[in-house]
């Protein structure tokens, strides 16, 4: 550890998280952005299988190409991402878990990411992208918070748009997103030829609202669904269920 | 009892069956078609104000009608139903229980709704609709059965748009469907600018998947939509959930 922490040494303020999976680490910056379970559940949701090649849109700390790495048996993970300084962040964690094989990231927009890789190659597109558009909720006045959680320099069409532009004919898009613009989602899909295929929704509670949708899409696929059970984070204030617990690699 | 059967006898292979509010009954043939829990759980989903106006799309037996009257303040439950032998048992029913200044079954076609009523003056359409189009499962021989099951005489988009065009502005569009056929519903409801504002699945259990999905949708409205917590209907093997008792009025 110490070795590692002096062949890549850690800018101010930032920490080296545990991963639970594979002894990987993650270097995040609580000053910055932090990864959410959205990104471990999303993780745990997509299915990448051997040597497929995969993209994640607006990949923040590198976290998703990551923790896929470690589950699955995909070829390449490529992360995208716009800002400089999560570039740099999240290529120091791949560096130091020696993942420069597999996983590249790339510093670019997600807005033009059809004109930085060949359109139709990819297998399987990853997102977990800001949530809220201009009319929900206050934007933070952390810079780093503010883009990962609202709609400022991509919006949710871009994202939509560049996965299936992206993506070969019958690859897969894995989005995790907010129900309550599960209108536009479907509508936006729909649009962009991707066939919404599987959607769970997790609900904090059993007996609450759903707060987050997780989505399979198929760039082609025929007009059917499977909405699966619904993934329940807590069984009690505190108190993560065993899938939770599962998903965590606890 | 005895004698509202004489005044309003029943046909060979009918049925009185109880619906455990204000004393209602409905006439049913177990030969031709009965209503289901969708119908049950349809009625406690819409919402219907004092004074609104109400058509249900293919109203079979009357049983939404006949539900929403005794649980809403509304005005007026108009059922339209093509089959005429359901017209005539559906019209039976509304007249046993005394409710013919309040429902009224005409008999007509789906697709022909906004030329049977004015355009844009209905509060409320319901529907529960068939759920298999042509690509899914096996017709029934029961031709009764198969026109309440199966896309032969209308389909989703005959509803969806006949729904948005009797509809004033705001006005609300409820309905239960299949889960499977979601994407084509989200994509239907947004050709005819009706907005899904509320979405609640209906699991068979809390740890199955959910086969049936309640709509709510408001012409004209905004892009915003609430998932609700999951309507579980079974506790254990054959043990209804409290929800579902008190939904049945048990």
């Amino acid at each position: 550890m110490m070795s590692n922490n002096k062949l890549y040494p850690l800018k101010d303020g930032e920490r080296l998280d545990e991963l639970h999976i594979k002894e990987y680490k993650i270097i995040q910056d609580p000053n910055k952005f932090c990864f959410g379970i959205d990104a471990v559940l999303l993780s745990d949701y997509a299915k990448v299988y051997t040597n497929e090649k995969v993209v994640d849109l607006g990949t923040g700390t590198g976290i998703i190409p990551i923790l896929l790495e470690a589950k699955t048996d995909g070829e390449l993970f490529i992360g995208l991402e716009i800002q400089n300084e999560m570039v740099d962040m999240a290529t120091r964690s791949v560096k130091f878990n020696n993942l420069e094989s597999k996983i590249k990231i790339i510093e670019g927009d997600i807005k033009e990411a059809s004109k930085i890789f060949d359109k139709n190659t990819i297998d399987v597109v990853t997102s977990n992208p800001p949530y809220m558009n201009s009319k929900n909720g206050l934007i933070s006045k952390n810079e780093n918070v503010a883009i990962a959680r609202h709609e400022l320099l991509c919006n949710l069409e871009d994202i939509i748009r560049e996965s299936s532009a992206l993506l070969k004919q019958k690859g897969r898009f894995y989005m995790i997103h907010r129900p309550f613009r599960l209108a536009q989602i479907f509508s936006l899909l729909s649009k962009y030829k991707l066939e919404a295929k599987r959607m769970r929704f997790v609900h904090p509670f059993i007996d609450k609202e759903p707060n987050m949708v997780l989505l399979e899409c198929i760039k082609g696929g025929g007009e059917m669904i499977k909405i699966e059970p619904p993934l329940i984070v807590y069984n009690d204030i505190n108190v993560y269920s065993d899938e939770i617990y599962k998903i965590y690699g606890y």
